[in-house]
């Protein structure tokens, strides 16, 4: 058992399917900070796992899965120095053939790592299951922020290539913004017709689970999913071409006290299925 | 942003529409005391939330909320003392016109709330929204206890004005004297012709919710609640002339650890403007 | 109150229907060890139920519940030694007619017992409430392990006779054995005409239930069952002969912080219902 | 290993040297409550410990201790039913011989054994060890209060038979009467005399100790001493005439997290061998 | 009680001779963030306290203090934006003749109130009290850091006028700059004759306290000093003109687990009688 | 910054002068596991210090220090199979010359890395600072535990060659066979004419620190070290042979929550020193 390297990730980086990355960032956190121990947290918790899925029917052995450690984000301060240490790392990896899973941080490293697939890919669709909208223009005097994040990817793909789904929070202008560009997506099965076809980026704000689920997360938002709800809602998406993802706003108690770390690794786990699943 | 505040409710108590009022007292806990902490950590944890509503569609900007600070019941053993420094609070506010949602606090200072709805709203009637019945004469030698509240509150208003939503604990007494005086109601939109037209005092007791939703309270109850099956309870009271209500059981982990807090300071929010809403 | 004894069980062992028995071992946990502290914690917390089903509609006195006290296996590392305690205090418990709930310590706790009930009845068949088949052959080196312990029992009680609900983790190999020893069930009132009229042994491993619920527990497995669930399938048994239960897994933060312990006594109170009900 | 009683605390009531006694009370807390839980914890911590103490050296199985269980006082709100059923509980074990260690439970707890002892030995000297005074007529609202109690006792026992060491907190009040009464020492050793051939009850408030050292105690006051002070003070008391003692306002993190529960076993162990040291 | 207010901080802002001022800013913690929510915590622990200092022999009540709620730097990452809320709101005490304490936030925070304190004091002498050096020019791609404050104050104020006690952790070139610029002290008494007639700022971070003193801080340093050494440290200053001062670096674990918060306000109730000592 | 590797241990093992190895093992644990969990936790706090040591006035990076990561014994219950994995590893380091700092685990895990290292140096001499003697025979049923480790230990180096710093608890037994073996040593410093010229082994077991230092380990016992004491012992030794050494008994709260793991990481950093000054 190896308790600094995500459950079943023992292939070299090179030649890998999937690739994890960590992104230890939390330098915009409106409420509790801590993300920047996401990362390591998740690969500990991610032992108490099995390396199989009964619902893939597979086993991360059969998947050429690598973890490529962490970009060099840890309490940088300077958003400009994290953005480049996250482009950098996921544009290597990308060069490499290897489909990105990354591990954050807070969700403002989503938007480096869009960026990085959008040059690659650049009909790329994003699909974003969170509890909050994060479509403000600047937030707390800030225009890179987790609380503006998918304004910026929004910016960047353009009309009709985000979609949200589990919101329930945000100001009155975020939730006018949302229907005028039809973000909003209740039904991840519905949108399959929309999406198949296209390169599909994913991300997964752990705060879209009800705080019962996830209660180390640094703004959680009471009123959300159940476990297999967002389970089901990963599992409607297989067979689309989901050319990477991350798993973003983990903040473990200090150290990683409960089982939160169980369920962002296991997410994780079912994501590098997902990504890992269509050549 | 104010920490020492509950989020939005930045207008003064002169004038206010709603006044939010803590009643830091724990002095009958039955278990785990510590609810005396909860006015204070409800008001940190109310900023992790948004000021707007998205199924009340409003803003608490809309509505004059003022938060008018606590009772001063903090650490009081003297039960006489804590009733009295609750009612002078409660009459004051209800005197200027400021419809009250009290922040508790247990069970047990409803008491005084009701007391003083009484004296304005004579045919009050009381929804009870708990895991527990509460209706003991008598629990630890005391007559005035967190377990014994409703039995006072019910010999007040009278037969026929307590309705109980929720309730799934409580000694074989107790739940004959429920159902001797009809007070279980297993849904709360059938209430609602019950309730038209008269005042109503809404009081929540927090471990009517799952203890994985709200871990931190004083006696927590397997097999509640989810956090959306409440609010659908709270949003089908939209309309009713709800006159006051309260929110008590809170217990912070020393310190107020878990999402806990977020989960009261929404429900908080939402009866403000449930309480707020019809003039 | 009584923190030192489980709620209600007052009786003397001697002469009592159901017989309490702490098996504090946690010798061969996967990932976080701790389950020794359960019986005590599980004991304290259970004082902040009511002795009164509401569903059972009966209260523990009853019953003659008895608190048998721990088997000696407190830090013991030598499974040897520690099988035979729970042997012996089981074997005295059952030559006195008592129906024994053993609280875990973890998982392996159950094959003493079994094999204890299986000599009395050697018709016995078990079911299982677990997130994890534990149908390993061996884990870690050792063939006693709570990750085995299902596969032993299957030994012992032979085909057809073992039944597991709730499972939905374990390796491709386990869950082959599985389909192909048919003990899967997604319903337990399904099984009620297959257990009628045998004698049944309950094991109740809290990992059945979702981390939410439940998070204090050795290996949580995401996307498991509410509490509601897991109350549902134990009264689905009421009437057939559960002649010995245990609850094992409990693995209470250190000294027990949050209300795990009292879903885990909740549990325990219910089984004592079902185990006494039937003569 | 019973974590049921507390370490090496097995002999039976009658014909025991020293006995036991929880007094788990926290009715008129201050800051944290949750002293209630006090009992309990330290009989689960006391294992930790070994039973032979290497300053005495002796060992407890050469003590007859009895751990006699709980006064029951959890969770009742009014002073007078708790006064009493200290007073009964204390009474009992002092008229069969045994010479009492409460474990409290707040400080109050101490008044009822103090009058108990009184009773028996009109000529009592009181010796507390604390960081506060407590020494106040009345603290919110009441005259019976962990803030009052050494007031109360002072007003029993009588002039220059208080004795307060390690204080550190209080209003200018108390410290001025402190001053008139001459109760303040700062040597136990050198109070030797004044105790020689007295009957003396100890009284040991944990919070006397930094809190680095006991950080689970219900009002913290930094700057007080270490373990190895409070111990050599305790030492330097052999072979006075201790009759009976306390060790109050141990208030456990929920559940009692962390080693603050070694360290008030640790000093109830002592405590024994001090008490039962002079026949 | 008002645990919205530092203990005994009762006087209006205007005519105050001592004033608080929160300033919960972590945004370049490089391990732990979290101290944007110490001057909430520190309000509520501050209550576990009395307002009477038995060392300078008076009450909080005999000086005039406010608590002037905090600056507007919550969660706010651009440094030019925190910086500018601090130096307006300290310009604003000072301009009104109040001394001030300052209540971080991460050590950075003292830039500004330093910066403010030498507009109307240009002679003045910075007394640090710290584990670390903090003299680093540039940390995590950062001129301005927790890491780099007090080279940034050093450069300010010049040679001869910066001191440094308590250190014990550093990077090489950091105990090379501070041997050659003779920034260091071992006994706060010998330093009395250099800071004597001279305006004096003190800033205490938190971490010079040993890790067992003060485990909830952003970087401890085991090795460091007892709580009775630094109150020592302090005690020896009175009389000296210290204009201002801070406490900086308590990190509350979420919401204040421990208590830190009663030392970091024990600290701060002390610092009010030593900057408002002198007139 | 790498949280998956001990703080500036970059160099590769081959070639290195000091090799850190974890052996995450707590399987005999008397009270409290999770030991288990130390060596990652312990790699996590590292990043909190400085890699320059100012007593030692030298920088990690002028010692060649590698991090081999673990031996494989996490969660594996049979001792057997535990030690193997260790003398493997431990082995495997020596003969490459690199010397060995283990980081344990729990006491037990000293047996095989001493068992090593005599073979190479058949006349080692090992100095162990505990708060225990570890002298048992037997404990709990099992020859092999944490409580006896020391027994072994001496069988295995014979008279003369074990010393004891810092113990202050265990059966009478125990200290009994320490006086007979003169075992006992309170002054390390004294000490150094004695290990002068002969190779030696250094095991520090961290509950040798008072629990305010070090709560979080497997059995805390009050009245310890402080960690100045502690860690001027350890310069005492300097210029001694230290051939190899280990810190054990690390028990991190789940996750890791207080500043316990920075006090290991600062004892292994300085290890490091000591272990690696002497060619």
């Amino acid at each position: 058992m190896n308790l600094s390297r995500f459950l079943g990730a023992d292939h070299p980086v090179e030649g890998s399917r999937v690739a994890l990355l960590g992104a230890p960032f939390d330098g915009t956190s409106a409420f509790r900070p801590g993300a920047r121990f996401a990362p390591s947290s998740v690969r500990i918790w991610s032992e108490v796992l099995e390396t199989y899925s009964p619902v893939f029917k597979k086993d991360l052995s059969e998947l050429k899965v690598a973890d490529a450690g962490d970009a060099d984000t840890f309490a940088i301060p300077e958003w400009g120095l994290v953005s480049e240490a996250i482009r950098d790392k996921v544009r290597w990896l990308l060069s490499r053939g290897s489909r990105t899973v990354l591990m954050g941080g807070e969700h403002l490293v989503t938007l480096p790592a869009v960026e990085e697939c959008l040059r690659i890919h650049p009909d790329l669709a994003v699909l974003q299951m969170d509890a909050h909208l994060d479509l403000r223009d600047e937030h707390n005097g800030a225009r890179f922020s987790h609380a503006t994040v998918m304004r910026r990817v929004l910016e960047k793909v353009g009309k009709g290539r985000l979609f949200q789904f589990g919101v329930r929070s945000g100001p009155r202008e975020e939730w006018e913004l949302a229907r005028r560009e039809k973000t909003i997506v209740n039904d991840t099965a519905a949108l399959r017709p929309t999406l198949e076809g296209r390169p599909v980026y994913l991300t997964v704000d752990l705060d879209v689970l009800d705080p019962s689920v996830m209660p180390e997360t640094g703004t959680p938002e009471p009123g959300g999913m159940t476990f297999k709800e967002i389970q089901d809602a990963i599992y409607s998406l297989r067979g689309l071409d989901v050319v990477a993802a991350d798993v973003v706003e983990y903040c473990p108690a200090p150290g990683g006290g409960g089982p939160s770390g169980a369920v962002a690794a296991k997410i994780i786990r079912e994501l590098c299925f997902l990504v890992g699943g269509k050549a």
